[in-house]
């Protein structure tokens, strides 16, 4: 039995007739973050990597730099708790994080696409290249690993690689948990991201390109389908995006000069 | 060209080389969402049906029951405003609208499953029942009716049925929007819910049955996976959820005495 799964008693039909049998189901789980005793948010998640989860929300929200700022992680995997204690403490503003949380949801917020936000993003300016065939290779890497998706239909992966293999993989019920926990993952075993390629199984929209910059990685590879705004804001971020990449085919939104024929 | 899409020039590579084309990629649009003079959310969505979407979520967060709660719905294209006004507005408490807000989003969110907020969530106890044919009918229709997925694989679609026909079709780049969509559609149109069936393209994490459950529908079909929490939930709530239909093949998770023989 794969973790992070349950097995559950359903009924299924179908042209056999019908009959009791059971099911694998993916499980979710909630996790509440706390930032210097502030209860900051709770997510679902699949209960894996936690810890991870925790610091790479952080840093995607601001909230912390780098391992360095971080003082001590415990989490409670009874309680479905994460507490991060920071260094140096800051006060956290409400109306501020408020915002902030809601831009990081699924197809929630905008936060960003205002002419103040973009302007604090980072634009990522690495010489990092990659050939199509390594594009396809990691793809196939990618999706070897991504023995929860197969099992269950009901998580996303995410993945930090060099151009030839994956040097981290994770996957969550979340598809933004998954790159979260990626980056928190890099954070707290010293792995950078700079000048490197995310691989993400879901969608690429706005803010999973405002990750990356973050993580000044220039290259993002999806499965599947980028919208207008995510491909603007790839442009204005430097960002290589490349989507719908299927056998030997796939497609370079963005800064194609990074995407080379050796 | 098909609405809420642009058409952007891309470099597509695959074994008869590298060409500069053009892809079609679907739009998303950020909408703020006004409730009385306070400024609620901003959703990034697919700009269609945006009146639709912005009673859909005051609904879903329970900020409004009904049509007859709404004076006035004014939605700024151009500015990317929907105003909401409130026949008799009440405050509203900004730490739980914060709390309700991370809970609604993809993801991003356990409020519910505290003791308390299952207790608030009403059970579903309409006696709607459906026949396997219905349901594989139902969703060739649905699929049928997809075709901005199909033409750009950027959205999900939703959809509320009577056994035999899809009654509303919304569909949107944030899945829980497209589910939204439709239950603002129905408000708007006087069309009830109350024993019908909703269609998700998507996945059915838990909020998806607190919608059903919001709306008073008590069977929840859907081309992808649950998770543990949404059995579980679904259980609690007294809806039929059934997973996993590909062809003439389907899974029923909960309350399966609702899918009959004839």
């Amino acid at each position: 039995m794969i973790e992070n799964t349950k097995r559950l008693p359903v009924l299924r039909v179908n042209e056999q007739g019908r009959r009791k049998t059971d099911a694998v189901v993916v499980s979710e789980f909630p996790l509440t973050i706390i930032l210097d005793d502030l209860e900051l948010v709770t997510l679902l998640c699949s209960p894996k990597d936690m810890d991870c989860l925790a610091v790479g929300f952080l840093f995607a929200e601001g909230f912390i730099e780098d391992k360095r700022g971080i003082k001590k992680i415990a989490v409670d995997e009874q309680r479905g708790v994460a507490r991060v204690t920071r260094e140096s403490p800051a006060e956290v503003d409400r109306d501020i994080l408020f915002k902030r949380l809601i831009t990081s949801a699924c197809g929630r917020g905008a936060g960003y696409y205002s002419a103040v936000d973009a302007r604090l993003a980072a634009k990522v300016d690495s010489r990092t290249s990659i050939t199509p065939d390594d594009v396809y290779s990691l793809i196939e890497e990618f999706n070897r690993t991504s023995r929860l998706f197969k099992e269950t239909g009901g998580v996303h992966g995410a993945a930090l690689c060099d151009t030839k293999h994956i040097l981290v993989f994770c996957d969550d019920v979340g598809r933004h948990n998954a790159v979260d926990k990626v980056f928190g993952k890099c954070i707290l075993e010293g792995i950078s991201t700079e000048g490197r390629i995310m691989i993400s199984s879901g969608r690429t929209p706005s803010e999973m390109i405002l990750k990356a910059s973050n993580g000044r990685t220039p290259i993002l590879i999806s499965i599947s389908a980028p919208s207008d705004l995510g491909v603007r804001l790839a442009n204005d971020l430097g960002v290589t995006l490349i989507g719908f990449v299927r056998g030997r085919d796939m497609t370079v939104y963005t800064h194609d000069w990074r995407v080379t024929d050796v």
